[in-house]
């Protein structure tokens, strides 16, 4: 738990000196100011973060993290829990669609067992650090002890640094864990306090009977282990998952390495929330990259002040809207060094300046 | 005009049969059914469009057309009219925004003189098809000739076939003209039959009172021209622009060699508008990028019933919308040409199907 307190404690204020000279610099480039609107806001965030006035975007990196969850048992998912274990190998063979939309993007794609219930079989391309093999069936009791809740977001920061030795500008969060939504919405109604109904969606692909069921569940879990909100370990070990609390992890040690974290959707939220909720400065350094079509997460994004960037109704997860948000502050970027300057090009200014 | 005619009519309706048969197969991959929301149906859009089952996205191409406005002269740009000029050299170096961010998606950029006012130094990269130096002042009378109307639509189909030559998988759409939201929101007003006021933004950045300026300027225009919002070449010659007819005879050429094209902000649209009102069918070809902050944009798409791909906050034109979506349309063809299947990567599919 030291080792979790140094790196909450370490994250600092975003650099508003080097913010500043960004905007003077935007205003300077060939286009009206602020004509490339989210973009340039982008760019100024991500020199914010990491204080760098030419920020190098060149290293992208999906943290995609595999777990189980236990209250699969009370029938809250469209797919079977083996699903979990599947679509690991299916992503070390790169057929899934992180791994297309990553590769489009430039980013390389990290999977991690933090939790599958099963042992996978080895492969160069998987990480091994399994927590457990799944959760506990969170409506009879917690999903995990609090010990194992704090490991796990000491691996996911451990994940973070041994990739940082690769190299690492950006992180973008990913996952799988069939049953995740579940353990999502019991996070975001224990931190927003809007009730389990408007928090809960149809993951995978639930039709109504299936989603009622889903809902009187995510309210027995919350009922018999009362999570304190005041208390994120809490949280994460009453109703959360190995995955998110690994990606917990991941958030605050990239912000702790001054590096934007790109968060994917509602399972993704659901960590941001618990990062957000043990060191509210964390909402400086994350970029939502969409508005999942899960209602759970845009309630989630308003409760920390945060904005999506693409709103192309996706709801599959692993990191794929992650992906395509790390394609956009690359572009951020380039607009920022890779642009002409009114003075450069010989470009007139504005006649009522 | 029998071009334009042969061109209008021998444009179809797409390939219901490849769609579904894309449909089946988007169903068929290793994720929830739909859960890439707009992607899929991007991806199932370009196959229609194309004709193929594995449509190649391989060139992009992004067209920027320049022309000045006479209307200027009544002072409704923030700009000077030799920025059209500038800019256009600026775009011929590399440093403009459409330069960053369609090198970003992988897209060529084609820039076309179609009326600038002054004569340009000669530039391998510079394409020459000048209607005329720039239009006449739409507030006195009309901004251009019926004939150079007609001219300017068969000069974006000459264009588009020109290029067609060197590869062609996807066109955007690009402009550049110092006063052009002012025409782009008189032709949005004649066909969607707004209030002028609702349509008119603040294009490069005008202040209240220069907008109510230009609110009253395009007003006169309308009032003195009297555009036929059954004749689209009327309403291009009496308040259109030479960028935008040509981006017009671009997007139906597009459509009619089968191939998708990707609509930028205000002015794009307001090119697209004029070709919806040749033909309807149009609508099917057209891909919305954003939606951009001028607010005649989002009433326009709604008249074609777009529905844009992206919320950036971009008002810069230039076709650097266009580039973005160029690159979410190829992210779409990889997720349907790339992507494993339940079958081949021995995933479960759903328990109660």
């Amino acid at each position: 738990m030291d080792v979790i307190q140094n790196v909450i404690a370490g994250i600092s204020c975003l650099d508003l000196e080097v913010m500043e000279k960004t905007q003077q610099r935007l205003d300077g480039l060939t286009k009206p100011q602020g004509s490339l609107g989210r973009l340039e806001e982008l760019a100024k965030q991500i020199c914010g973060i990491t204080g760098q006035e030419n920020p190098r975007l060149r290293d992208k990196v999906i943290f995609t993290l595999a777990a189980d969850h236990g209250v699969v048992a009370e029938g809250v998912s469209a797919y079977p829990q083996e699903v979990t274990a599947q679509m690991v190998y299916n992503f070390l063979s790169g057929g899934a669609g992180i791994n297309v939309l990553a590769a489009h993007s430039g980013a390389r794609v990290v999977v991690v067992d933090v939790g599958v219930a099963v042992d996978l079989k080895p492969h160069l391309g998987l990480k091994v650090k399994k927590i457990n093999y799944g959760t506990k069936n969170m409506s009879t009791g917690p999903a995990m002890t609090r010990d194992e809740a704090v490991r796990s977001v000491g691996c996911g920061m451990e994940i973070f640094e041994d990739e940082l030795k690769r190299g690492v500008d950006a992180a973008g969060t990913g996952e799988m864990g069939i049953g995740n939504t579940t353990s999502a919405s019991a996070i975001a109604a224990v931190f927003t306090g809007k009730p389990v109904r408007d928090l809960t969606g149809r993951g995978t692909g639930l039709d109504d009977k299936a989603l009622k069921k889903k809902i009187n569940v995510i309210k027995r879990s919350l009922d018999i282990n009362r999570p304190d909100a005041s208390d994120p370990i809490d949280v994460l070990s009453k109703v959360g998952g190995f995955e998110i609390g690994a990606l917990t992890g991941i958030i605050l040690a990239a912000a702790f390495r001054k590096k934007p974290v790109v968060i994917d959707g509602f399972i993704s939220g659901a960590a941001a929330l618990l990062a957000f909720h043990l060191q509210p400065k964390i909402k400086e350094y994350l970029i939502a990259a969409h508005n999942s079509v899960e209602s759970g997460h845009g309630i989630i994004l308003k409760h920390m002040g945060l904005k999506p960037l693409l709103d192309l109704e996706l709801r599959l997860g692993e990191g794929t809207g992650a992906a395509l948000g790390l394609g956009l502050l690359e572009a951020s970027v380039k607009i920022l060094t890779q642009m002409a300057t009114f003075k450069n090009a010989h470009v007139s200014e504005r006649t009522d300046d």
